[in-house]
């Protein structure tokens, strides 16, 4: 194991957080491939380049490892969500930057949005990590709807808000799902598509209305 | 055993569909409540009142059994869409009848739901039978599109068509998940704010308009 270590190039001092990156990635890569059962942690610690023990060391058991993944994927696409947030625009605006934003992570993450959700949905411990992460992400969507509401001077209740959001968050994952499933697919179109869906409703789509991008 | 076979009323012959029907019924229970993999078939054996051998004889193995448990309820389920079905009458009516029939089976059936997509989405082999379920379910949805768009002299492309139908299955999907877990919630209700959410889109809901299901 130490001639190992001093032999090869890829266990040279790193700093710990690049480290823990590269173990991050090669787990998200790993478990989105072989699932979270069957992969084994000698695959991920091979595929960083890092020996079994820094991998334990550093993340912990499989099961932590997981959850690390989890947090980390689901952070980069609520900032990648919030960094598209212009509270200035118009409500189709708005909502088209975000669904985008959201799209365009899921696209660019395939092996990330299979982690996410396909793998932590099914199963506890994950299952009620991957619901409070939806539970924000429902609040945000929410939040904007109502925000939208009140600049037209409209309300409706906390209930009925809840609800609207839930099936805007729940068509969104759908068509994730779907995004990475075709990986010939377009981001920017899906996000496109979502608006047809989301923003126009199939009242307005079935008499001919279609939405666009801004040129701008 | 024995005697407990001729001492208890439950014991008595019935015929084998009868007492499937219990097992499943059994099942179901057990597994929405423990998880699949808490589940024991002592408990499911004991609540449906057969001996534990005889539910393996009749149902196999606990893989088995909760196959058997995701086919009967989402054939339930199927059928209670199909069954509200009504061809000749307006695009937005048709959705509603459907939307009615979809929540009123996972209102009705909250356990069948937790079983059904909860715990089937997550994990082999039982996500490949719910994601052909769901496919199905798309097919449907974008039919129903397809028709209404053909019946206004319009057309879409497939894979628009396909996206749609996914967008509008999840948000339903969501939804069922907010009703599982509102056991106060009404149904109808739900329904009608998803006809909100899908017929109308958020373009018209933050013009004020509102849907309101026909009086008829």
């Amino acid at each position: 194991m130490l001639a190992r270590v001093s032999s090869t190039p890829t266990f040279k001092r790193l700093p710990r957080a690049v480290r823990e990156q590269q173990m991050l990635d090669a787990a998200v890569k790993v478990f989105s491939r072989q699932g979270f059962h069957a992969a084994s942690m000698d695959e991920i610690a091979d595929d960083a380049g890092i020996s079994k023990p820094m991998v334990y060391a550093y993340l912990g058991t499989k099961e932590e490892l997981f959850i690390a993944c989890l947090h980390r994927e689901s952070t980069r696409m609520m900032e990648a969500i919030a960094g598209a947030a212009a509270p200035d625009l118009p409500a189709d605006e708005r909502l088209w930057r975000g669904l985008r934003a959201f799209f365009g992570f899921v696209g660019a993450h395939r092996d990330g949005w299979a982690v996410l959700y396909r793998q932590a949905r099914g199963s506890q411990p994950f299952a009620a990590e991957l619901a409070a992460m939806r539970g924000r992400l429902v609040e945000v969507v929410a939040g904007m709807l109502d925000h939208a509401l009140r600049a037209s001077g409209r309300e409706i209740g906390a209930t009925d808000l809840e609800v609207v959001a839930y099936g805007l968050v729940g068509a969104s994952e759908s068509l994730a799902d779907w995004l990475a499933d075709h990986p010939e697919a377009d981001a920017g179109k899906t996000a496109t598509r979502m608006m047809n869906v989301a923003w126009l409703g199939a009242d307005q789509l079935l008499r001919g209305v279609t939405w666009h991008p801004p040129t701008a």
